[in-house]
């Protein structure tokens, strides 16, 4: 294994996130507040430590796949732990696992919170809590992609690793064009959106966190009602761009691109304005006489399955009084998630699509034995290696799912809280229903189960393997061969 | 599409089902009762028109697997339409969807009940509740294979639509004698737990029902307290027996023509033995402070880990009432199930053991991206496209699962109702948790639901495909087409 370049990256990361952190800085020096020592000091320390690090360029820049998953997870474990340190330092979240727990729900765009006055925060940590959205959103290693020269040709292995979906396309044959071209767009929509807020009347540094939450799909907001008491045109404003960045960004890139026929023969995207449309409709016939008028009604519906679809989390009302038909179909959404290759969590629609044409051949074949067809994705034929290894992704959610789900039972909380605790950390959605739903917090659960939650966080964003590897005993025993040969 | 063998098989069925309806006539002949006359009259209508259908000889005897599939789905359907029928005429169970919920219920060895008094019944009508789970558990065609000579050899499609689990091995290359060979284990299996029933004090009839339950691993009882009132004896005469049901029949074979060896080998059967343990002990922790002794509450721990697991469903106490970790062990017990080629239900515990070594496998692949080892079982390496059927179906099952959820949210009921009775049905247990726990019934549910509820208890028994077929376009096109070509 090359720990050589695993320690480089990891300084990178780190020095990385040290200059994310004077943004913070500069909140406390316009808001006049303390907190702001806080960041400044951890953002020196990670700046020098980050430093210390990259001073010894690697021995090697050969970065196979296992190189980058196990980068990109201690990258995400790394970044966390130092992204916690300013609310514990500054008091404002006295308990370091639970300041964990706010950063990895920040950074993987889940949105659970433990917290239960969010307007306690000073601007700052509210700042950096919801940036840690925008930046998990597209991911760092992709950034550091985008603007360190990392030479060697595979570090697409980094890239493979921390981006969501089953199959990661480069966009050009350059890798850190392609991550310049996404953080391109990405900021584009994230600035056309804080001018639509700003519109709308919502004070800057509001628009600014919203729109971090909303371009990540995170769900931090900045209010106890999240976004109940804004207008209903900032609510459309918010459904609309947590749909559209829950669309596979490559469509974008079609688009910039003036390919438009390619953008819009996108099967997975297709799927996914299908599948939102219908839940709007059925939720919006099911909730319809709970409102004073069917375009509240509407609203409300659209809202709350953009953002669960999207993994986003905001939330207009608690939906864990609707009905339980409405219950059962954001569950299930809760699960489906959004687009690969976009900001949002959950199993992804073109996982889903291709799985469902997987029954249909299966079913196919029981008529027609001999038949060899394969399964066909926006025309073209889909490889075995990518349907089996879709397979493996779906039992491994089942396995991480189940077990998660056994461990938090201990705690004796009811079975609604336990199974939609676990959807909304593994698919990084954040609220639950029951002692979990919109209007609640994670606060409750004891520091194990906090744990548990954590995990199924960075499982879900990182698509399970690179931290599952992790755990893996050969991982560690070729560590310590290696440590023992260097001796 | 061969219609006429379908048809001629259909036929023999029909007939056999109303030569087993003269057994409950005989128990209405010893207890006087008049509602035998119900099954009489309806084993001589089924003779009757299986007469009729099985009259012309069929035109060829080529039996594909599609027609295998289709004769499966509709036999199992026929059965449980004329098997409702005496519980309607008697006027015992007056509504027809509730007979036939009771019947496929039965057939399927489901367990689940919408009758509120069960002790209301006559005993014929007990009698031939029980009686469906024998031949259920099974299988009846598997039966009718051993008895009637189909000529042909492509006649293990039948066998392999109605057995349970991802691959039906022939024990001895002749179809018929498979089937009698394991008819006759079965048999005397039955017959040993009724003998030691008798030792315990147990009356004859109530003997043989609760035999018949627990080797079909259905879960009918005679009486409404189910197993809670017997002596701690019986109940693990019962837990003993409902966990050797439980096993695959294959090691039953190995060890009768002595090759130990072999059935020791077995590595489903040792990790089903290995999950029954471990679930046991978690369980018999979680629950101890709640019984006054430990005897008592290993007896109750083991008796529910084996009923949930082995999916017959019986019960001694309301464990909806335990703790949660308890109750969480027992929902993943419904989903993994017993083994192949067993009477129970659930997904299987092969098909478990294969998707972990799947998992297993994958992230081995992430160290040693060019291994291409085989996932092996029993030593022997297991064929992809044995893993691509599991995974098939296990992605199958979900979508089944969640729709069927979703079908009966429509009712409003809570989601760990709607959860737990999809659960219990479609793994062919019988009680779930809340409205359909161990103490209640599904009588409450609508028509609408139980039609869901009946569709998902013969798609878990018959392992999917087999029924959805019947709802797959072109099987009735190509049907269409060639009536009108015969016209």
């Amino acid at each position: 294994m090359n720990t050589s370049i695993i320690r480089y990256v990891l300084g990178q990361v780190l020095r990385l996130e040290g200059l994310f952190m004077f943004l913070p800085c500069v909140v406390a020096l316009i808001y006049g507040e303390l907190s702001g020592l806080a960041f400044l000091g951890t953002a020196l320390l990670s700046i020098m430590l980050g430093t210390l690090m990259t001073y010894q360029k690697p021995t090697s820049h050969t970065f196979y796949l296992k190189e980058g998953c196990i980068t990109t997870a201690l990258s995400w474990i790394l970044l966390s732990v130092f992204g916690a340190l300013p609310f514990c330092i500054s008091g404002e979240i006295p308990f370091f696992t639970d300041a964990l727990f706010e950063t990895v729900s920040g950074f993987t765009t889940t949105g659970a919170s433990i917290l239960s006055d969010i307007e306690a925060l000073s601007h700052c940590s509210l700042f950096w809590r919801s940036f840690t959205h925008w930046i998990g959103g597209m991911g760092v290693l992709v950034f550091l992609l985008a603007i360190v020269p990392l030479s060697g040709g595979s570090n697409i292995n980094l890239m493979r690793a921390e981006s969501p979906g089953p199959s990661v396309g480069k966009l050009v044959p350059k890798m850190k064009l392609t991550a310049r071209i996404l953080y391109a767009i990405y900021f584009v929509m994230t600035l056309t959106m804080v001018l639509l807020l700003l519109t709308g009347g919502m004070p800057l540094f509001e628009a600014l966190c919203t729109a971090f939450g909303t371009a990540g799909t995170g769900g931090f907001g900045v209010l106890n009602s999240s976004i109940a008491s804004y207008s209903p045109y900032i609510q459309w404003v918010v459904t609309i761009f947590m749909i559209l960045f829950g669309v596979n960004f490559n469509a974008y890139y079609f688009i910039l691109f003036r390919q438009f026929s390619k953008a819009f023969a996108m099967e997975e995207v297709r799927y996914y304005f299908l599948i939102i449309l219908s839940a709007i409709a059925i939720i919006f016939i099911d909730i319809f006489d709970m409102f004073s008028g069917a375009f509240e009604a509407l609203t409300h519906a659209a809202f709350q399955v953009g953002s669960i679809i999207t993994t986003t989390g905001f939330s207009t009302l608690d939906f864990n009084l609707w009905p339980q038909t409405s219950k059962t179909i954001l569950i299930l959404l809760m699960f489906i998630g959004a687009c690969a290759g976009s900001t949002g969590g959950g199993i992804k629609v073109s996982r889903f699509v291709v799985l469902l044409k997987t029954v249909g051949k299966e079913l196919h074949s029981y008529m027609h034995p001999r038949s060899i067809k394969k399964i066909q994705l926006d025309g073209k034929p889909v490889e075995h290696d990518v349907v089996r290894s879709i397979n493996v992704y779906c039992i491994t959610f089942v396995i991480v799912f189940c077990a998660s789900v056994l461990l938090i039972s201990f705690e004796g909380k009811d079975f609604v809280t336990n199974f939609t605790a676990v959807a909304a950390t593994i698919n990084n959605i954040g609220p639950g229903l029951e002692l979990v739903g919109p209007t609640a917090n994670f606060g409750f659960f004891s520091n194990f189960s906090k744990y548990v939650l954590i995990f199924d966080m960075l499982a879900g964003r990182l698509e399970l393997f690179p931290l599952l590897l992790l755990f893996h005993p050969t991982i560690w025993r070729d560590y310590l061969r290696q440590k023992r040969k260097q001796k």
